[in-house]
Order: C-alpha cells, then sequence, then structure tokens
C-alpha cells in the first residue's frame, strides 16, 4: 500500500470524512516564502490569522520572523492573545466588540491595534480605551478603490487621524489600506497628499499597512509602506492559484472526502457539500479541484454531498474511495470545520482546533 | 425607546454584533404549523435537525407530536442521542461514520437508521453492525430526478433491499426520496414497480420517507407515504419564501448586524460577510433582506463584510445602527455560529449552542 493510501486509511478510520487536512511541510514552506518576501521588500510580516484562526499556526508564523498578526474580529484576538501573541492589529471597525465591553476587557489585558473610517468608531474605541484605563492605539483605513471599509479622500484620512490624536484616550497609530489594480491613485493618495498633510502637524504614521496575499508579489512597492499583512498565503488556494501567486504543490490544505454514491454513470457524490467547502466560487468553474481526478468537476453542492460530473475522466472513482480536494477559498473552509489534522510525510502528527471560529464580535 | 430598540441595544451589549437570534414566538408557531400539516395528511413528522442542529430545538419538535428526527451526519445524531432522541434516521451514506467507528459506537447506544444507494456501504454497514453486536435498520436511497444520491432505478433498488434483507446484522426498514416537479415519475417508480416488486417477497417498506420544505405543501399524497423529513421549515428564510412556503413573517432567525462603515454616499458595510451569511444565493439577487431597510441591497460579501448598495432608499442607516437580516439559506447561516441567542416579545430568554456543527462524520 502506498504512503498516501495508508494516510488515506488511517484518517477515515481515526476521523471520518470529511477532514481538513494539513500537510506541515507545505505551510512551513509557505511561512517561509512569505517571510523572506518580506523581509527582501524591508516591510515586516504581521499575517493575516483569518485563514487559519489558530494559535499555534500564529505561533510558528511569528518563530519564522513575523511582527506581529493581524485579526479581522476582535474574538480572533481574543484567541491570539491567549495564545501568547503580544502584538495584535485588528484590522477593521470593531463596533459590536466595543459596544458589547469585549474590546475594554482585551485591551486590559494586552495593548491593541484597531481600525476606523468614521468618528462613530472613533467615539465608541475612546469609550472602550477609558473603561480599560489604557490608551488605544488606533489606525486610519483609507479606501483604495474597491469600495470596502475605508475612507475614500485623503482629507477625510486626515480629518480622522485628528480627531484620534485630539482624544487623550486614543493614539494615531498610522494607516491600513489594500492595493487594488483599479484606477485609484496609491501614490497621489498618500505620497502627494496624506502624509504631507499629516507632517504638517507633525504627525507620522508609524505604521502603514498593506494587505492581500496577491499583493505581496509587489509588497514594499508603496514609499512608507511599514508592513503587510496577508492571509491565505498560509495555506494557498485555487483562487491563489488561478491570482498567479501559488502553484497546486503550495497548497497546504486538503479536505479529505469519500466518495459516498455513484448512482449514476458520469455522476457521483462526495461526503462534502456546502457546509465543508463552502459555497465560495471566487471568479472559478466548481466547488474545488480534486487531486486524485483533476478532469472531476464538483458542479453543485448541497450542505453535505458535493455533486461530481465526471464525464471527463477516462478512470473514475468508486464508492468508498478517499479523494483530496483543494478549496476554491480556503479560508472560509477552514472557518467550516473545528478541528485541523496536521500530517507530515503521510503521518498524522497532530491535532489542532480552529480555535477562533463561530465567535459572535 | 422602542422594544425592539431596547433589545438591540441589550445584543449587542452582552454578545456583540453579528449575533443569530431566535424569535421563540416564530419558532413556535413554524413548529406547531408543520406539525398540523403532516397530521392532517396523517404522515409522521420527522423534522430534519440539519437547520438548527440543537438538542434543544429537537426536543420542543419532539414535544409537540415529531415521531423522532433526521440527520444529516452521525456527529448529528451523536448531539441528538446525548440530548434524549431516541428514533433518529440519519437520510444519507455514512461512509465516513462507518469506517471511523462512530457509526458502531453510537449504535451500541442507541437504535439507529441510516440509508444506502450502494453495495459499499450495505457491507461497512453490516461491519459497524457486528462490530456493536446489534442488527442496524436501513433504508434505501431512490434517486427522484434530481440526481442526488439514490439508486435511479426501481430494479436497483429491489437489489439492495433484498442484499440489506438477506444480511443478518442488517434489516431492510424502507424506503427514502426527495419529491421533484421534475420529470421523474414517482407514481410509476414506487406503486407500479418497486412496491410490487418487495411485496412479492414479502418484504414491506415500514417506512417511506419523503423531504423537504417546500414539499410539505403536497405532503402526504404519494400513496404509501409514511412520514415526512423537513428542515428549513423550523426557521424559513428567503428561500423558503421565494418558494412560496413561507412569509417574511414566519422567518424566526435573524441575524443582527452593526453597520460599520458609511464611507461613500449610496453605500456602506456591514460587520456580516460571508463567515455569517455565507454565500449561498439560492436563485435570488443579494445575500439576505434587511428588515429596517427592505430597499437596501446586500450585493457582495468579504469574509466579515457586507457590501450594502443603498441606492434605493430614502432613508440610509447610519454608522452604529444594528439590523436584522433575514438570510437567504438559514441552514448554512445557522452552521457558522456556535450560539443562537432566543428572544420572546424583545426579551432575551436564553442562550442555546449549535452543539452539532463543524463535526467531522
Amino acid at each position: 500500500m502506498s504512503d498516501l493510501l495508508a494516510l488515506k486509511k488511517e484518517i477515515i478510520k481515526k476521523y471520518g470524512t470529511p477532514c481538513a487536512v494539513v500537510d506541515l511541510n507545505v505551510l512551513e514552506g509557505n511561512i517561509s516564502r512569505v517571510q523572506k518576501l518580506c523581509d527582501k521588500a524591508g516591510v515586516s510580516n504581521r499575517p493575516h490569522i483569518k485563514t487559519h484562526k489558530s494559535g499555534e499556526i500564529a505561533l510558528m508564523q511569528l518563530n519564522a520572523g513575523a511582527s506581529g498578526v493581524t485579526c479581522q474580529k476582535l474574538g480572533e484576538a481574543e484567541v491570539m492573545a491567549s495564545a501568547g501573541v503580544k502584538d495584535i492589529l485588528i484590522a477593521t471597525n470593531v463596533l459590536g466588540a466595543a459596544s458589547s465591553g469585549a474590546l475594554a476587557a482585551l485591551q486590559k489585558r494586552i495593548s491593541l491595534k484597531v481600525c476606523t473610517d468614521n468618528t462613530y468608531s472613533i467615539k465608541a474605541y475612546s469609550d472602550a480605551a477609558r473603561d480599560a484605563g489604557r490608551v488605544l492605539d488606533v489606525l486610519v483605513e483609507c479606501d483604495t478603490g474597491q469600495k470596502r471599509a475605508g475612507v475614500e479622500t485623503p482629507e477625510e484620512a486626515f480629518r480622522l487621524a485628528k480627531l484620534i490624536e485630539d482624544d487623550s484616550y486614543l493614539n494615531f497609530k498610522g494607516l491600513l489600506y489594500y492595493p487594488t489594480k483599479d484606477t485609484w491613485n496609491e501614490t497621489e493618495f498618500f505620497n502627494a497628499k496624506l502624509i504631507k498633510f499629516l507632517s504638517q502637524i507633525n504627525l507620522i504614521p508609524e505604521i502603514v499597512s498593506t494587505g492581500g496575499t496577491p499583493n505581496l508579489q509587489s509588497v514594499g512597492k508603496l514609499s512608507g509602506s511599514t508592513e503587510h499583512r496577508a492571509g491565505t498565503c498560509v495555506f494557498n488556494d485555487l483562487m491563489m492559484i488561478n491570482d498567479g501567486f501559488a502553484t497546486i504543490d503550495d497548497c497546504a490544505l486538503r479536505v479529505y472526502t469519500s466518495v459516498v454514491s455513484r448512482a449514476g454513470k458520469d455522476r457521483g457524490i462526495l461526503d462534502a457539500g456546502s457546509k465543508t467547502l463552502t459555497s465560495d466560487l471566487g471568479g472559478l468553474t466548481g466547488y474545488g479541484s480534486i487531486l486524485e481526478y483533476p478532469d472531476a468537476i464538483i458542479e453543485k453542492l448541497a450542505e453535505e454531498h458535493g455533486f461530481l460530473n465526471l464525464i471527463n475522466c477516462a478512470v473514475q472513482p468508486e464508492v468508498g474511495e478517499i479523494v483530496r480536494v483543494i478549496p476554491n477559498h480556503v479560508c472560509v473552509v477552514v472557518n467550516m470545520f473545528n478541528e485541523l489534522v496536521l500530517v507530515r510525510d503521510s503521518k498524522i502528527i497532530d491535532v489542532i482546533k480552529v480555535e477562533a471560529r463561530g465567535l459572535l464580535v
């Protein structure tokens, strides 16, 4: 029996299917590669932990040289703090957490950095920091043409930076944005305007944070950029392959799933559906790629079923076969599981919890 | 302050946002309505718990008259058994659980019914039942034209029923299918052929299970149908409204979410994204409907952000406002949360765990 077949049999015997399995060799390679890209560009690496939601993997990233972590929810930051991470940036307005007292409670434990694009959250942050009895670092999120969160003009960013600096419980820490290939002109926004406005009142953004795995290819190119936050690159997925950042060999997470039905010619059913692979298409065809049967298409999902179209497969899988699926979008797939199984050289090494999933704030 | 506004403030203060909130009055009305529909049709009601994944809500359904529950995963059945449910049907091939020993372990605790559409899972079930030292009830799943799991012909169903009956660890318990409006002829498949084949060898399907919330409108119409399994009707959602089964007032679960950004005119950001509302469109436009702003469109999702298009809103929400979203597909949304908050008459009554989410088998 091949090592892979033996591993598959061990996985299903110990855990059943569907099961999220992470290859440690690939994971370590990915962590190292990203760190080198950031080191070479001279910017700090602050990985976004939304992808793995695990304290253990965050510590691997920090040990490899990351300066801290980025979170998208306060609940994620709580998990990171409990894992021993000291330097945490939350890359969005966390109004729910500010209102619930969760932000103040966490800020009592560790120093946090949060983001804003409006006066309402500045007020909420100030109240939370007062409750915590500790000054809170705040970054201004700038819009990038994607029309996500973030102020749309350098003038508005400047106004918010001043409001933050004038608040005795808040400290203006810097700027955060997500680079795009859109028409939006970063150089104009930052270098020609915002940085000049700020320097006129002696405000220097200690942090200028850029984001995204695809943007690692041009990391550090914006003058003034101090750090980068990328998430997906820790595992990679079909979207990152499509973006030209990764190859199939760079994809560290595979969903092991059983073929549970072959009721018709040229079709079959996996025990991984939308509650495993999610409905995220990410501009791709199908809901993931099967390593063993690259010509098979997962063309539809029910909640616990993946519908296989096997018409292009010269050899077709049998009922009972275990196959490995590389997901379209790994960040949302990890979020479906309570646990990840870690393997190396086809041996099971450990099982870790996806600690930060399902949390409210 | 209105009762609703007070409730919103209490929700965000206690739990933050996004938060899944279930209205008990609506929930109880839904449970009662489905029970009456089944009673009137003379079929047993065996609700599918994939929608709520909670022992507590399953017990409410049983107390209202349900004969047992349906699960889609063995992990769900484990949770139901621990909650005290005695009569459990798992409505699919559970190969992963049969291989991992989880099926045998649960069968030692309670009597289970499982489904098959192939000889491989019959063999796996037989092995599991032998390990458990207890005969396992097996239903044959029949395909309905949807090309999901299920045998495609009455002849194949008959062959599997005989194999089950001939196995000393298995008992042929009946048939299971999902009615459709497709061209597939249920009467021909069952009444004209399969039931006749079976009666020739004195095999009587004790259970004939039909499924689906939309099919509640014609429940019991197939001659021989003994029970119905519907899931979504316990909460309802936009898909069920679209199918004509429910109105907005029948939707028991609302996602409370904060408007966290209004950086541009006619647009805004909610703190509920694809890790809350999921990417399931279900043939609809947008990712949910906002009760307070029915003209707003949640037109795109990032993982923790919902992108609001407010161009059609005469009045637009402000940053900091909490709004209630009725999801497209409630079953996958519940699966995103660890907890549900139960309310009645705008008062918080309880918080229950979504116990059966994130499990492997």
